[in-house]
């Protein structure tokens, strides 16, 4: 079993009023000094295989397909 | 200028339909061998300042604040 972990962001130049809203919140807390904040997410995948590349391959494939919005978002795929 | 990366993401044993439903949906679209996936959130942040162990605290403070729900998740600061 592999375990792989991809991570998707926010490409620079794409607005994030979420990441924002918690700058902000972070500002109204008292917590200061945070300049910029954007929120993106993370998927944590157990894949039933043992071969890498291929796993590497796949999991490019499924943030192209279902994962990630590849016009605003970038995608970074690790095995762990 | 910090930059950090904050990863939270759901306890072992907490419900995750979300992660579920990617699951159903990346079966469907014929990829095979996905065990499990579970979604959580990143946050990237730029702080001003040049002091690491004052931002890694403040970060967590900050985790513990407002950016997790510690009941339910878990958090990991990374000074990038």
């Amino acid at each position: 079993m592999i375990k792989a972990r991809v991570t998707v962001t926010l490409k620079n130049g794409v607005l994030d009023p979420q990441g924002k809203a918690i700058e902000g919140g972070l500002g109204a807390l008292g917590f200061e000094g945070v300049e910029s904040v954007r929120q993106g997410k993370v998927f944590d995948m157990n894949v039933a295989t043992d071969d890498k590349k291929a796993v590497e391959k796949s999991i490019a494939d499924m943030c192209e397909k279902l994962l990630a919005n590849t016009v605003i978002e970038d995608y970074a795929v690790e095995i762990l």
